[in-house]
């Protein structure tokens, strides 16, 4: 993968990675954002409509999903850098620690995103909220909270 | 892994959960919990301390931690089963679908849990309210929320 340079005060590591544990993806999100740079910063539970596309045998663990009104996703960011250690943000003075910050670049590119369950359809949810990308792959799904509350 | 017998109504799948990506384990946390019946259900920020210990170079990446009263830990279940469809709970009439609990049985066992920050102390954080296992592998670290919120 390409990276964009690294702006002043930013680190990554070459220290690799390990690969302790793996992950099986269960489906994909099908979302409007086509390109990374479309993506909402955050997620507005009166957005555009997205579709959870759940994967058989998996499919079968939804049951009980259609009594919630918010589940949470859980997303793996399939694009993001995994090396980055300190990121100029925009809105900081200047470089911090990628644990201090909610970013999309960490080690383990993992999103949890609470959205709007309008219907389930089968092996299909359709949401309201999401801000990732079309096609990124789903880890998981918990019942949610109203981000409202 | 050896498992406990399945409850009537609940569902294993024999289909082999895919590897399509890999996790690296940025380090573990170290707890009073010793074993999984010790476990409180809940993280309680006014429970024990606990410690989250980061492994080189990603210590590096928690500059900017210390400014925040409460930490979302992102762990790993290393000890849970992978392939439930549906589990009866103790609190429900019946067998559900596990993407409709929070249980920490699941395809991919990523627990996020919102702790109190009590110190920084180099590579190492002091917290409140951790309710894991004692030895359970970091996946990540984010700025939280305040759980009484």
């Amino acid at each position: 993968m390409s990276h964009k340079p690294l702006k002043p005060g930013e680190e990554a590591t070459d220290t690799p990675l390990g690969a302790d544990a793996t992950l099986g993806f269960i489906g994909h999100v099908e979302t409007p954002w086509k390109r990374l740079s479309d993506c909402p910063k955050r997620a507005d539970p009166e957005g555009p409509e997205s579709l959870v596309v759940v994967n058989a045998p998996w499919d079968r663990a939804l049951e009980g999903v259609e009594g919630f009104d918010w589940i949470e996703l859980y997303l793996w960011f399939h694009k993001a850098r995994r090396d980055l250690l300190l990121i100029a943000p925009h809105h900081a003075d200047g470089p911090r620690g990628v644990f201090s910050l909610r970013s999309p670049v960490r080690p383990n590119p993992i999103a949890v995103t609470n959205v709007r369950l309008i219907a389930r359809e089968g092996a299909r949810l359709r949401v309201a909220g999401l801000e990732a990308l079309d096609g990124t792959p789903l880890l998981d799904i918990k019942p949610g909270r109203c981000p409202y509350a």
